[in-house]
């Protein structure tokens, strides 16, 4: 035992060898005169900066300096130390490593790569992956948070720190988006909301998981987000949600500001105050093109729609898209109408003249990314999603027939302008419209008529979108930029439903590029989704060029699980230790990744040259992306925000993982 | 060439050496003289019998039965030939073996061995599974049907033929059924439906499939049904369903009489009329009697729900019910009410009081199943569908809240009796019944809260069904009748699943038997109908003592294939060959059988005894049964009507199908 409260002689202090908020290189600490280690950490007397030691007793902080240095080169790493000094003399209590934030991580390993300390290797297994998300979004100032009231915690979703006005739809927020920050509250997102999501800092949703519809569509966008927030009742019709919080039932009104952490799923009521983040110092771009050295030939691509997040995935380092959702590009305001269009069409004709409209836009699209990613591959899957998606719900239309008998002038033209139809018409039009949402409503459209299902019954619609591709793919090549498309066929169970859409897709490539005089590079492969597709991958391979393991899809039928709906009895399975983790967030090695696993191997075993990656949510969570890397994956992909998180986690799983290499191809 | 109609002493004819029909053992055919053969197949002049031909040329007569009957005798089979006698003489133009009823299968098969013509094994093999359809359920007159007009054809998903008046809603069939015979025409059948299908000849669908509700309950009760009638447009409110046949729209109200066929599919305005079966003929016990000579111990259970079915099932030679489906005792009238109560309570006291009111009512069924199987095995699964399902539909709730303001007093008496409460109080009960059924709503009730994770997240749930399952067992014990309970946990994906659940199920039996000092031999063990289950299927079985392939669900989640919704692309795939069969009605043995095949060895090679069988509706398909034989599995199970054609599915599988001998345990 040692004394530091023996006199005005004797003290006692923490310190760490370097900042470890920033990473930069300064002795960092705090210490105390004439006082024990509770006294520093009790808060009741303010302690010193560790700099005005120096002054105090220059031997004991130059001795404490020289041990520090010592101890760090010792344990190669930054280390979190005591100390006290007794009567002048010093004595070391403790050291450890100590522990970092995200920027201060990156920063000291790159530092400590150029001071000759540690490796490459060394710097690039130092940083977790997670860390590297306090460089991509904003976080809160945590003092700020003490004043505010903790509403919930959610599922965190989509990670970084948002304060705004609460919105309750989406039309609201882009009302409101002008005069301030909004934050989006909904039941659940879809489709329709996404205009809504795009200008909102931040989503909230009381149901769904981490691949909900708004939890995909916020980590695309790079959005904070919270969903799963079950404890919060909106209601819509009052534009007010309650919680209980506190102690007490609090009411959030339209309007009211709130503060939601993405990364931990809490939601606060008030305005917390947030730090941007900063990706342009040089240390980060350095310590990324490390990353990049170890994993070599694994690489990483991006889920990207629409030309926009290509650039961001770009910038993010992504090397291509790996999933490029067509139908996201459905929604917008000026290309809804003929989609709908083409849904409600009783014919062939009709339908195809409503594609007719969309070709061009389609085209347009595609030639956007072609374009911002120059010269890497760009993966576009034909449509997916049931088309009911894109028509009204079928119970509201149920309850507006229901109350049109009722309904007053204003009502009425409230409807009208709703169903984009003139007053006089909503009578006949109603019922012929709910007759045909009817038709297409299905009691589990996650196992419906989507995906390759949609283009094989209506093969016009994936004509439609193959001309799209290889137009747009013509005009952009013949611009000198190199194009490398990659139609991806969705959801298929067999290799004669890739071998009926493939057909399609060659045919109208081979046409335009006669046409054009013309060639480009592409090739045609398919999602591996469902568990069927994954047990006769031996079969698929024959036809498909490539495989991209759809594992959002592949994990909800593999464990017969809804990503909608499985939010009711997740928090309990997780307790009980069902849930080893999310199966939605983390790959479910045991089970699916056994279906992966299996399928690479057949697949490879018919082509040994196959393309094997993921696009699934999958792709960009570290542990997945090992696994994706041990099963000899060529590629993840994963929202553009997410993309820095996958190098890393590439780069470790190459360095750690090299019993896979024989399994990869060249 | 030979000439029948040289003279008055030439004729043509053609025969069957055993009626083709009946199977009897009687010479049967006709003949015309001074004429060619075509004379006989053109129906333009009337043939005599044959046995009249002796009468006219008894020499040739006499030849005529002396060779076919060598025939007969040579190739073993009932042989349909054709001749021709020229001045006199007798000339054999053709003989091949005969094509025959389902009857006259099996009768001439039987005949056949008791004439010592052939083994009982080649009587087994001689009977396709498919002909025992027309031993067990009534046929169509085709004459009778020829004067009505065919108004659709839909998918034929329980057979026999079935004539009555239309009725739109289970209530009108049931004021019908006094009457006279009701066919129940439904757009869809739920389980809100099964009191009205239980008083109808037949059920007609508008949608689903092979494997929908209507579609397994039919089977259950033996009832003919068509399914999928897409054609068919039903306005429920008019009370009339039109649809396009014979070049007209034809408008068939209620009353009108229909004819349906359940194992062709085809519908029919008006009356035909059928005959019915009759199993009571010696030669088909005989027949039976052999297949379960050959089937040894491979088994063959039936799905059954209550001591009726359980009591037809054990005449057509059930060896143990496979699959109790425990909810089907929720919906009778004095049941539903707890149930109800038990699914809105807010706490588990609550839910517990409700419980405590169904007890009783589970118990008694279950002491009637284990009586009616009087020493073979029962297996019981515990409470499987959504909660949702006994409640009211959400979209109707919500056009009655939305119409409730504007309704008159009518409106408001009706809506009330239907929901069962005061007039009164319907302004604050259905706004709280909706937020209930919000809060259950899911957007894929297939992969949802269902199965164990109901008894995961309410264990006094399966405590009541554990509590009144094995208090039967001892009560019908006590009486001294053997009783083997199996205790199901339903939709399990991992161990950690069915540990939960049966910790609670073994609880609970060592409870009631201590207090009875009476104990109860019985196994627990899973339905492996989630691919995960089957892919850990060497993990699941360390705490399964049994495993029963859910085929419906599993087809379901390793196709990504909503049994209720693929109807709309069916037919597609049907003519692009993507379906070699109806994945519902026929096990893919390719993509599904593969994943039974992986999982009854991964189970195996944990517990070697372990008990395999199929409770999925391919139980009672022949081919599929064939499969099930081959993978090793200990028995099958399916709807008592089925079991005669399991049995010999199972018993033509055992004959060709000893390969399969080294993965069976004893």
């Amino acid at each position: 035992m040692v004394f530091g409260n023996m006199s005005e002689n004797s003290g006692t202090g923490v310190g760490f060898t370097r900042d470890p908020g920033s990473g930069e290189k300064v002795f960092y600490g705090e210490y105390l005169l004439n006082a024990q280690g509770e006294d520093v950490v009790a808060g009741i007397r303010t302690p010193h900066p560790i700099a005005d030691l120096e002054q105090v007793m220059p031997e004991a902080f130059g001795q404490l300096r020289e041990i520090t240095t010592n101890l760090e080169k010792h344990y190669r790493d930054m280390q979190d130390f005591e100390f006290t000094i007794q009567e002048g003399k010093l004595y070391m209590l403790q050291t450890r490593n100590g522990k970092r934030t995200g920027p201060a991580a990156v920063r000291i390993a790159v530092d400590m790569v150029e001071e000759g300390m540690i490796t490459k290797k060394d710097a690039v297994l130092r940083v977790a992956p997670s860390q590297l998300d306090q460089l991509l979004h904003p976080v809160f100032d945590t003092k700020t948070l003490k004043d505010l009231t903790k509403l919930t915690n959610g599922i965190s979703a989509s990670p970084g720190a948002a304060v705004g006005r609460v919105a309750f739809s989406a039309e609201e927020a882009v009302d409101m988006a002008g005069d301030g920050p909004v934050l989006l509250v909904r039941k659940e997102t879809t489709p329709d909301d996404i205009h809504g999501m795009d200008v909102s800092k931040g989503i909230l949703t009381a149901i769904g998981g981490k691949s909900s519809h708004a939890a995909v569509v916020a980590r695309g966008m790079g959005r904070p987000c919270v969903v799963g927030a079950g404890e919060i009742r909106i209601n819509e019709a009052k534009k007010v949600f309650t919680v209980n919080a506190a102690g007490k039932a609090i009411t959030v009104k339209q309007g009211d500001f709130i503060s939601l952490d993405g990364t931990t799923g809490d939601v606060y009521l008030g305005q917390a105050k947030t730090s941007e983040p900063d990706m342009t110092h040089d240390f980060i771009g350095k310590f990324m093109s490390w990353t990049d050295e170890f994993r070599g030939k694994f690489g990483v691509r991006a889920n990207a729609d629409i030309p926009r997040d290509a650039k961001v995935a770009r910038q993010f380092g992504a090397e291509g898209i790996g999933l490029c959702r067509t139908e996201h590009m459905f929604f917008a305001e000026d290309r809804l109408p003929h989609v709908q269009a083409m849904i409600l069409a009783e014919d062939e004709k009709t339908r195809r003249k409503a594609l007719q409209k969309l070709l061009p836009m389609q085209r347009s699209d595609f030639a956007g990314l072609f374009k911002a990613m120059d010269g890497f591959p760009v993966v576009i899957r034909t449509l997916d999603p049931p088309l009911h998606e894109f028509l009204p719900k079928r119970e509201n239309l149920m309850v507006d027939l229901a109350v049109l008998p009722y309904a007053d002038a204003r009502q009425k033209k409230e409807m009208a302008a709703r169903y984009n139809v003139a007053v006089g018409e909503l009578k006949k039009y109603l019922p012929q419209l709910l007759h045909r949402v009817e038709e297409l409503h299905e009691f589990n459209p996650m196992l419906g008529l989507r995906g390759c299902r949609l283009g094989i019954l209506f093969p016009e619609i994936t004509e439609m979108q193959a001309r799209a591709i290889f137009e747009a793919a013509v005009q952009v090549s013949q611009k000198g930029i190199k194009v490398i498309p990659e139609v991806m066929i969705p959801l298929i169970g067999s290799v004669e439903e890739l071998d009926n859409q493939k057909k399609i897709v060659v045919r109208v490539a081979e046409e335009i590029f006669a046409k054009a005089g013309h060639k480009v590079e592409y090739m045609v492969g398919t999602m591996i989704e469902i568990p069927r597709a994954a047990l006769t991958a031996d079969k698929v391979a024959k036809e498909a060029q490539f495989f991209s393991f759809g594992t959002n899809d592949l994990t909800q039928t593999t464990m017969g699980l809804s990503r909608d709906d499985y939010t009711k009895f997740q928090k309990e399975y997780e307790k009980q230790k069902i849930f080893k983790a999310d199966p939605f967030a983390v790959l479910d090695q045991e089970g699916v990744g056994k279906l992966v696993e299996m399928a690479v191997k057949a697949g490879r075993s018919t082509r040994p040259d196959l393309e094997v990656g993921i696009c699934g949510e999958h792709g960009g969570e570290p542990s997945s992306v090992g696994f994706c890397y041990k099963v000899g994956m060529d590629y993840v992909s994963c929202s553009p925000y997410r993309v820095p998180i996958a190098r890393l986690a590439a780069a470790q799983a190459a360095i750690s993982g090299d019993k896979s290499e024989a399994m990869r191809t060249a």
